[in-house]
Formats: structure tokens, C-alpha cells, sequence
């Protein structure tokens, strides 16, 4: 069951926002959907967005321009929010911009009081792709990509499910999560302290160990305040370079963490997975 | 003096935030620029953009997607805030969203306590371009666009200005505020109760008096919900029939008031102002 709780045409095509009641998180949710006018008449594929910390899932579908691109490609875009909501979700208790609501950081955790909520790698990877399809229009020819948080989420669910993905992308991800300070926070507070754990959502851990990847393109931008303390791209490219996989690391002189830089390149992202989903 | 407060690189362009004492509206003011990358070789011309009720120099910056076709046209873009700020300035007792702060509605006020700050036509018209063009890579080719409150003030101030503003477009701007809610309280609030004086703000009552008008694109959804109450776009409309005026309105199946509407048409535009900028 999802409810539309909003709709509106954009580019030729209709933005529309859902809600429904999560098992897998316990609590009721809300997603965005971008439909092109190609979904009129038939099922197109889905590209799946994971915003950042702090987002919704409405910063992507007004800031991205995405819309413009995915109208004309016909693919849809599966908008999802970034961590479990509602009166009886557990915040952070010092409510931090990088733990707790808005920061679910795509994993299933194991600690309480987290682990109640904050499931949102099945969210994405199983629940969502179920509702999305019985409900809407698509097919189940899917791609996804992120941003930040949301890249990190990005690159590990289409590693770790390479036949549910036909490609990936990621905007400024936190490449290698298990070393940076966003990392240690997020997985000791969701997975504990066995750092064994971690490496099941890390990137970087996963492709040195897999040695095989889905087509994907990574974009950074070198005026980025994370880069190098939180995002970690050269250890990404180092793990790319080892493995031999086709993949894409894109630096960008002057971009920033912002929207500016994934609406610069958005629609590039787009062409990217538009030769595998189409 | 304007002091660079923000500045990143946006399709392959800049989008700049300069803070400013305007001695015109007595207070500190922000507002932003769209720089394209023309403009790093000589000076461009510049169209200006007046947001609607609620938003500051930012809602169009971050929503409209309008800096990937001015980085190709080569035109900067002026986004400035949509009423004076600051500790000093008055805002609506009971703090509405369509009076006082955010709703300066483009006037220059004439009654307490709001006519020591409230004098956003002349910010508009006289103060930022002349600020824009001494310190910014801009020429004196100037258009003018705008949203709902700022698509009333940009055909208000094109019409009063006509050897200022070589073009004027509009996305659901209100056409007759004399005869809508939104502009009976603004004008009788910064205006008082002398009717005569609300006429120079009200762009179907200009084009009935002056009969001559810029090159005018407006565009209009038919799914927006202030349309038949506050924006009256058949007023406009009859205004133009009856004066002969060269002018396109457009009206759209399906959108409403939102930015997915502004960005679905802004590419449509700019490339209407480029033909008089360049």
C-alpha cells in the first residue's frame, strides 16, 4: 500500500511524493518519484537516488534538475528518505546532523537502541524495490546512485547485489567509510564495536574483496570540504586500480559538497546509466 | 562596496553570494549572482530575477536550474532578496507570509513604519544594477524575469523602464494586484488607502495607460492554485489584446506554482531574453 500525498508535473513528466507504512523500519515513510511522460504507456526503469546527511528526499527532487534528463531518457527516479521518521524513531541524543534522524547511513543496525528503526539497507535493497514495483510503473531494470552518505549507500548496495543493479554512480561519496571520522561514528553507534562488522558497507573494503563491480562512475569535486577527511576518494581509486574493474573517477577543479556540483553533472550521471538501463 | 560572502563553482560558471549596506533600503542586504564563464573573458549582460513571497536570494539559485543555460548563452543572472532584512526593519505584527519581511512586493513604501526600509522598486530599479555594473563583469543589456510577487514587480518595473530592460518575463506573476487579496493588503499596508497611488504598481493597469510595452514572454500554469483569485492572467491578457502589444502568455496543462514549473520552462526563458541581450 502507498499513498500519494502529492503531485505535480515537472518537465512533461509528474513529481510525485508517497507515503506508506515501512515493516522493515517500523515506522511510516515517505519517498518522491519522478515519472517521465514515457510511463504514460509503458514501464521504464528506475534509477534510485540516496541523498546525504541531514537530507529528505525532497532536496534531490528540487535542487538535482534532474527531472529535465530523466523526462527525455524515460527513466523513472526512485527518491527515498535517509533514515527512519516518526515520534517513536530514536534521534541522536544530542541530536548531531550525522547520527540518527537523517543519517541512517544505509545500514542494518544492530545496537539499540537503533536497531528497531534503523534498517534502511533493506529498506532500499529489498522493501522499496518491492512496493515501487507492484505499485508504479517500472520495470526491474534498476540503477542507483547518491550523494555523500548517500553515494557511500550507493556504491555498497550495487556491490553487494550486482545482479539487482545494472550500474551505479555516486556524487562525492564516502569512499572508504571504515577509515574516516563520519564512518567510525555511524558504524560503531549502528554495528557496534566488532569492526569486522563494518566492512560489510565499505566501498572500498567490499571492492578489494569482490574484485568485481557494476559499471560505475564516481564524481568528486576538488573544492570539497570533506574530501579529504571524510571522503577519501584516492583510497577508492587506489582499490579500482588494484581489482582492474571498469570504473570511472571523475575529479572536478573548483566544485564544492553542494547541489551546485551534482546538478553540474547530473545530467552526465544520467547518460551513464541510461546505456545500461535502456 | 560588496563583500564576496560565498562563492562555487557552478556548470562550469560562478554562483557568488555578496553582502551590501543598501542605502536605499537602510539595512544589509544579500543577494546573489550567476556569473557564466563568459564572463571571465569580458562583460556579459545580465537578467535580473525578483523571487516570490517567502523566499530570499537563494529559492531560484539552488531550484531553478537556470545557471546551465546562461553558462551557455553567456548571461550573468542578479537574484536579489525580496525585501529589506536585518534587526532594524519592521515585519508584519502578526508575521504573515505575504507582508513585511519576504513580501516587500517591489513598492516603495510611503506610510510608518514601513517606509523607512520598504523601498524595493528603487533597489531594484536604480541602487543594485548601478552596484552590479561598477563592480561586476555585467554591460547595461539588461532583462528582467520573475516568479508570482517578483513576476508582478519585473513587469511592473520593464513597463515603467522601458530603455532600461531591453526584455520582461514572468512564471505566474500577479497581473493585477489592485484587483487581488495579495495586493490589497500590500498596497493599502505600504501604500495606504489612496488608490491612485497603487496604480503604477500594477502591471495591467501600466499596459492600459502606457500602451506600449518590452518584448514580454509570460508563462502560466493552469493547475496553480492562486490562479483565478490572485494572479488574474486573463486581466493581463485583455490588456494586451485591447493595447496591441507584442506579447506571448503561455498556459501549461498540469503545473502548479511550485520551482518544478519555473524549472521546467526556465530553459524557454532565457532563451527568449537572449535574443534582446545579446
Amino acid at each position: 500500500m502507498i499513498n500519494k500525498i502529492s503531485e505535480t508535473k515537472a518537465f512533461g513528466g509528474r513529481q510525485i511524493r508517497y507515503e506508506h507504512q515501512s515493516s522493515t523500519l517500523n515506522c511510516t515513510m515517505q519517498f518522491s518519484v519522478f515519472l517521465p511522460p514515457q510511463a504514460e504507456q509503458q514501464s521504464v526503469p528506475a534509477l534510485y537516488w540516496l541523498s546525504g546527511l541531514t537530507c529528505t528526499d525532497e532536496n534531490f527532487s528540487s535542487k538535482a534538475g534532474a527531472q529535465r534528463i530523466a523526462a527525455e531518457l524515460g527513466i523513472a527516479m526512485i527518491i527515498p528518505d535517509t533514515s527512519p521518521r516518526g515520534d517513536g524513531v530514536p534521534d541522536d541524543p544530542e541530536q548531531a546532523y550525522d547520527f540518527g534522524l537523517g543519517a541512517g547511513f544505509y545500514v542494518n543496525a544492530t545496537q539499540q537502541p537503533w536497531a528497531t528503526h534503523y534498517h534502511m539497507y533493506d529498506y532500499i535493497v529489498t522493501e522499496l524495490p518491492a512496493l515501487v514495483e507492484q505499485h508504479l510503473p517500472v520495470t526491474q531494470k534498476r540503477g542507483i546512485s547518491g550523494h555523500s552518505m548517500g553515494g557511500h549507500g550507493a556504491l555498497v548496495m550495487a556491490l553487494r547485489n550486482q545482479t539487482m543493479y545494472a550500474s551505479v554512480s555516486a556524487f562525492a561519496p564516502i569512499c572508504h567509510p571504515t577509515q574516516c571520522p563520519w564512518g567510525h561514528k555511524a558504524f560503531s553507534g549502528y554495528l557496534g564495536d566488532d569492526r569486522a562488522a563494518w566492512l560489510d558497507y565499505d566501498a572500498t573494503e567490499l571492492l578489494l574483496k569482490l574484485r568485481v563491480a557494476p559499471p560505475m562512475l564516481v564524481s568528486q569535486g576538488e573544492a570539497d570540504n570533506f574530501l579529504a577527511e571524510q571522503l577519501r576518494p584516492d583510497d577508492l581509486a587506489a582499490a579500482i586500480a588494484e581489482t582492474g574493474v571498469e570504473a570511472t573517477l571523475e575529479r572536478h577543479q573548483g566544485y564544492d559538497h553542494s547541489y551546485y556540483f551534482i546538478a553540474s553533472f547530473i545530467e552526465q550521471h544520467l547518460r551513464f546509466h541510461a546505456q545500461y538501463l535502456l
